[in-house]
């Protein structure tokens, strides 16, 4: 049986950024140039921006009033993919009632204590939330995974673990939206420039993201092993190309604007013992 | 000493709406009506408060980035006075990667197993942060008192213990700022009227807001209680006019707005050994 929270079936345009689970795609084989929802130039995917994210507004408040439903979005990518610009470019204009962003960050000492889900699970979204994960459970699959601190029949278990995981989500009414904010490695070496050049923008720089940058082969493979895993039926993978900023959001907010419209969501029906009711 | 995350000295007009501590002074002396932000109509005011919002999202962004303070802002008022609205009003404009909302409910079997502080501390910002409560931890010196639950001893208590925990607050950064949404019994007559004919409105009408809105007068002297003994240098009450929303979000906007400009917000200073690094 579908799970209660899984999402509509994907256009056809949105077939060719879902990876199929067990097809060995991998990253490699989509080009983060791309631009699959443009309309032609970059002024008329702005507008089309800003009437999307109009609608999720709406949507949202709706969503929150259904209460049959919870959304989780999952973003992730290396660094400077533009995961922050993502939140503000899609939710940007949604009321933090409903939206709430989780930042996650190396674990703390409690957190690496428990299990690596059990920090995740505290904060999905409840009834009529919707939750964006900045960095999320993928981490726990790709970091130990690099750094070799992981064996490979552990990290197949943790695949597994996560698989049942968002399962018991799905089960339950949450929608598991799943972005993988994909740049080139030219791309990345602009963005981190400007964020050393840039007054405003060097707080965001850090030097471990040089580190990382060198392990830059070694993290497209184990993100390989994460799409061939973990992109299920109830909680599929977007690959979104992310070297224009705009088409990334364009993207990522058709793809939410199109799952919300799919749930059919309405007001509750009224309580009939409030049928005629005055107030004084 | 002024604690690290005093607000900054108000101005002229808004300190006829800080209520003064100790000065006896209730709610039946702030005009629910009154438009002390107003620039004459209501299309110059909603333009201004574009504007505001507008420079709400960039000073969030550059307070996320200082790391030196944190922003509690407090939404108190009556069933419909407009605590969601004002969220949606003042920061549906900014990213969600820096504002979090928290909805205070009924607490929990195991939240009233603790003290009344534990669970509102657990939720407070970290650096750069902005919360929003929609309701607080006045719930506790407002509902038990209505209904007798409390001595006027413990009453007294719950505000010293208030009043030490934001003072403990503003001395480590944070900047409380405490709104008191302001209606008229009339309006509140319309608005909840208007919940219940509403189809898009019923579901976010109880039954129980009729029952508390029997007990206006009492509430309306718990309030003053409250302002009277809380409004403390440190983290005051600005008793917000509510019943017009435009002017409403107008007012708290602007309290917001001045407040995150008075703190002197600056991007972090570039480390040294960032300077001249060249990205490969």
């Amino acid at each position: 049986m579908a799970a209660l929270g899984s999402p509509p079936a994907p256009a056809a345009w949105l077939s060719a950024w879902r990876p199929t689970p067990g097809a060995a795609c991998g990253l490699s084989g989509f080009d983060p140039s791309a631009k699959p929802c443009s309309l032609g130039d970059k002024a008329k995917d702005k507008a089309s921006l800003d009437t999307l994210t109009a609608e999720i507004d709406a949507l949202q408040d709706l969503f929150r009033a259904d209460q049959r439903f919870k959304l989780l979005v999952v973003l992730q990518g290396t660094d400077t993919a533009g995961k922050d610009g993502t939140i503000r470019g899609v939710f940007g204009r949604t009321s933090p009632l409903g939206v709430h962003s989780v930042g996650w960050k190396v674990p703390t000492e409690e957190e690496r204590a428990h299990d690596f889900l059990w920090r995740i699970h505290q904060r999905v979204p409840a009834a009529g939330e919707i939750t964006v994960f900045n960095r999320s459970h993928y981490e726990d699959v790709l970091v130990p995974v690099v750094n070799g601190a992981l064996t490979p029949a552990q990290v197949a278990q943790r695949m597994d673990h996560i698989n049942a995981f968002e399962r018991l989500l799905t089960d339950t009414g949450t929608v598991v939206l799943k972005f993988l904010l994909h740049i080139g490695a030219d791309e990345q070496r602009e963005r981190l420039q400007a964020r050393l050049d840039d007054p405003t923008k060097h707080w965001k720089f850090s030097p471990g993201d040089l580190t990382v940058r060198q392990q830059w082969a070694a993290y497209q493979t184990a993100y390989d092993a994460v799409l061939n895993a973990t992109s299920t039926a109830w909680a599929p993978w977007t690959v979104v190309p992310a070297n224009s900023k705009t088409h990334r959001n364009l993207m990522v907010a058709t793809v939410v604007r199109d799952t919300l419209l799919g749930l059919g969501l309405r007001y509750p029906p009224k309580d009939p013992s409030l049928v005629g009711l005055r107030v004084t």
